[in-house]
């Protein structure tokens, strides 16, 4: 799935900022794609970009309007539809993340076949993948893995991406879930993906690339999750690490919506080296990145001084102070990586 | 899925026995299931049952058609299409396992829906599964697993569990692919299920169960297989197995259909049991099943006998010489387990 750019954000009317968080994470990570919001009366979120008409975005040039955001049970609510339509007959495809699918909507799929638009549904995917081979491709690549699901591996690659880049790296984040796809602009829903593709669909979406190359690849799940080690482990197969940095939040103690107990940085790092020792004989840990959200300051740096001291790795919360460490390992550890 | 039986297995006019090794499979497996063969003119496989035209076979009382083959690229014939719709009009459900879906084509959707009959296709799911849980259920569980694909962990999960109710065990067979699905008459192609959904299928396809009865889970793929370990770790979850016998074929020196190199055997058990812990703390390895077809019965012999050695564990090739001692340990290890 590749979405054009530049993008415009619909926003809907939505009650809260919460519901257009989508939407917001565009614009935290990617603002130079981002043309304009276009809210309906009442909209309670604000992407703090130009407030834009259909009409003034396609004359500005805007290639595709995301619904960027989310709503109880995916649906897409009726008066919606119009925006959609509009956006359709100015010429701009539409993308979003709901449940639904835009082209099971009759005016919606109408419109886009008599304008010759593309529908995005990002929570699924059209693309046919090869199931994966496993053969060393060129380039090198960084996936972040995690103790548990949702501990910040999407923002912990986003920011790697951003600090390699402001160094020189030649590095691009890969998306596997969904709003890392409209932050990227290409990619695929690895969870929706049929299980017999999973590594095929990453040797997709992170393919051979020049030798001193790095992708960021967004992790999914936990190799130590009871509902999703599935996704986790053909992600890890099929993106070939040299490196990963494991994401983790120390102040939880039972794994996302199931009752088991959270692993051990220790045990995610031997597995994951086990395990990804598979297409990648020289797979190595690089980092820690610590979700330090629920602490203080002084307990935060604690967490990081201690993790960093027992492991041997640098550690840092991405949000609070950044990943610079676990970048100063990786340029030292990979003196190839090439500089753009 | 579940299939209503007994079955009238469709044979078409294959080519030869390998084309209708679906069909030979049921009948090894499942003869009281199989009420007879329906064969086209030409017809060059045999599964020596009665042959039975639709309307014998309706009258006798089957309430499947099985097409029990495969053929190139997973299409069907054009000429097979009269005999699908010929068995909706006599009342029978019809299943296949053909890439194509029935439903697509339009005279078999015409004559299901005008007849109220049900179309299987095995090889796909509209089964809506829920994520895993990791919970634990009730009941005992073996796991087939393998050094790599295709080495006979179907047989042996299917050799076990009749061996297992031979010896008065209440054991039932769970399929996880197609040709398994005929065989026990439920369950789910596990490969076809949405990556996010692997664990969970497989609960729901071994369910909680009285205290002392076996499922024997087929197992998929391998851990050590780049294409299709994602598979096999969702597989190992959902199964939460108490046992799992390892299957291998030692002259295969690389994986089916990519260049990695084939784990050794104690790679498998020390990767099944620090990954299975996860939803069974009490995970053990109860046997060694070897596909030894490509050597001589001395040679046979020696490779199980250096296996049980090597191991501790019992070895044996479930078609040569039975699966005898593995019960034996399973007995021994489960007493628990509950005779019918």
């Amino acid at each position: 799935m590749e979405l054009a750019r530049p993008y415009l954000l619909f926003l809907g009317d939505v009650p809260d900022a919460l519901a257009a968080k989508t939407a917001l994470g565009i614009v935290d990570w990617r603002p130079e794609w981002c043309l304009g919001q276009h809210r309906l009366p009442g909209c309670a979120a604000d992407a703090k970009i130009p407030d834009l008409t259909i009409a003034e975005a396609a004359k500005a040039g805007a290639k595709t309007m995301v619904v960027g955001v989310v709503n109880a049970g995916g649906v897409l609510p009726e008066h919606w539809i119009a925006s959609i339509v509009a956006a359709l007959e100015a010429g701009l495809d539409v993308a979003t993340g709901l449940h639904v699918r835009l082209a099971s909507i009759p005016a919606i799929a109408e419109a886009a076949a008599k304008h010759g638009r593309k529908l995005h549904d990002v929570r699924h995917t059209s693309e046919r993948f090869a199931t994966g081979k496993g053969t060393p491709r060129s380039g090198l690549r960084l996936l972040t893995v995690g103790t548990d699901c949702s501990v910040g591996k999407k923002y912990t690659a986003l920011a790697l991406e951003k600090e390699m880049r402001a160094r020189g790296f030649d590095a691009d984040f890969r998306a596997t879930g969904q709003t890392g796809v409209f932050i990227s602009g290409r990619g695929a829903a690895i969870d929706a993906v049929v299980a017999d593709f999973i590594s095929g669909a990453v040797e997709w979406l992170s393919p051979a690339a020049a030798p001193g190359h790095w992708d960021v690849v967004e992790g999914q799940g936990s190799l130590f999750h009871p509902s999703f080690a599935g996704v986790s482990l053909g992600l890890l197969h099929g993106a070939q690490p040299d490196a990963f940095v494991v994401c983790h939040e120390p102040t939880r103690t039972r794994m996302r919506g199931v009752p088991h107990a959270l692993p051990t940085i220790r045990e995610v790092i031997d597995l994951t080296v086990a395990c990804g020792r598979l297409t990648n004989p020289a797979i190595a840990p690089v980092g820690i990145a610590i979700n330090t959200q629920a602490l203080d300051e002084t307990e935060a740096r604690r967490v990081c001084a201690e993790a960093e001291a027992f492991h041997g790795l640098p550690a840092s919360d991405p949000v609070r102070f950044g990943v610079a460490p676990i970048v100063d390992r990786l340029q030292a550890l990979f003196p190839a990586g090439r500089r753009k």
